[in-house]
């Protein structure tokens, strides 16, 4: 199992690991198979999504923000961070990613990001990858 | 393949099977790998979230079913269940978690949930290990 | 590595696509492992849900569009597809699904969808079988 540190700046914010996983891939050199990333947070997820325009990581977090705010008058978990766990699972704590030619598949535009969503801190991503 | 069956009793509940995950890794023996687990029904998801305050999971329910009520007007699927259907795709149907040292690698407030979105039924997760 | 290649027809759209991954993996004759899919595009996503009512579908798309509409005031992406993009990270840009015995694992209900959230387009999907 290989680990990728993170260090987030703000409380809700998107960072492209694309070239980190790209990395360890290469490096271990695996020709076909998978790619597994595991965020070992509660309020921090994985997805792929695109990687050209800045403006839509802008949109996600925006809607995400106004669909589950900060603060509900029914919350009861009181760190106030239960939006952060809500979206956690919503975008998924795992992610896969298929290998082939000894690269990490992904289209035209796709890049994976660590999803923070209740930073700023230190995050870990554990990384396992599975031949075919 | 293994099987882990689960008796739910409400409409909406989440239940940690973390140690029922643990126990097959341990009694199939793998040090090095990944476990899949797949729910094999459509009102039911899987992810990974807090484990330590049951509020957590309190807010996180209370919070999806103001996003998701049940009822909605223009819903055609006459069973009353869509809200549950999408609360499915939205946590997702099946999830990777990364097994290293013989153990599912998680962190410090990390478990494994089986979301039931349209109990009390009784059900089924499949669970495949897959070697690193 | 193998590829779906799916032709959509409209903006918003599920494709049951069950028996094409049914297909590759008895085609690849694997007895017991999983079938990584991952959609190759920023605006399409995988799941599982149900495919005997067509009014699951309907109440899926007509729930997810009502929660994220395709405008919004403070959307920066100029392509006007912001809210795909959104759908996409919450139902998920890959799916696992167990195969044992031969066959996908699905429950009675379950089928295997590909999400179409900007349609209508020519869409891949990649596909890696990994044996347990």
């Amino acid at each position: 199992m290989e680990e990728i540190r993170i260090r987030t700046h703000r409380r809700g914010e998107m960072l492209d690991i694309t070239d980190r996983v790209r990395e360890i891939v290469s490096r271990l050199g695996m020709d076909e198979g998978v790619v597994v990333l595991q965020s070992l947070h509660t309020t921090a997820a994985l997805t792929i999504n695109e990687n050209a325009d800045p403006a839509v990581v802008h949109d996600l977090l925006g809607k995400l923000e106004r669909l589950v705010p900060k603060d509900e008058a029914f919350y009861r978990h009181d760190e106030g961070n239960s939006d952060s766990h809500l979206k956690t699972s919503f975008f998924g704590p795992s992610l896969t990613v298929i290998v082939s030619g000894g690269q990490p598949v992904l289209g035209t535009w796709q890049g994976i990001w660590f999803c923070e969503f209740d930073g700023p801190r230190e995050r870990r991503v554990a990384v396992q990858l599975l031949r075919a």
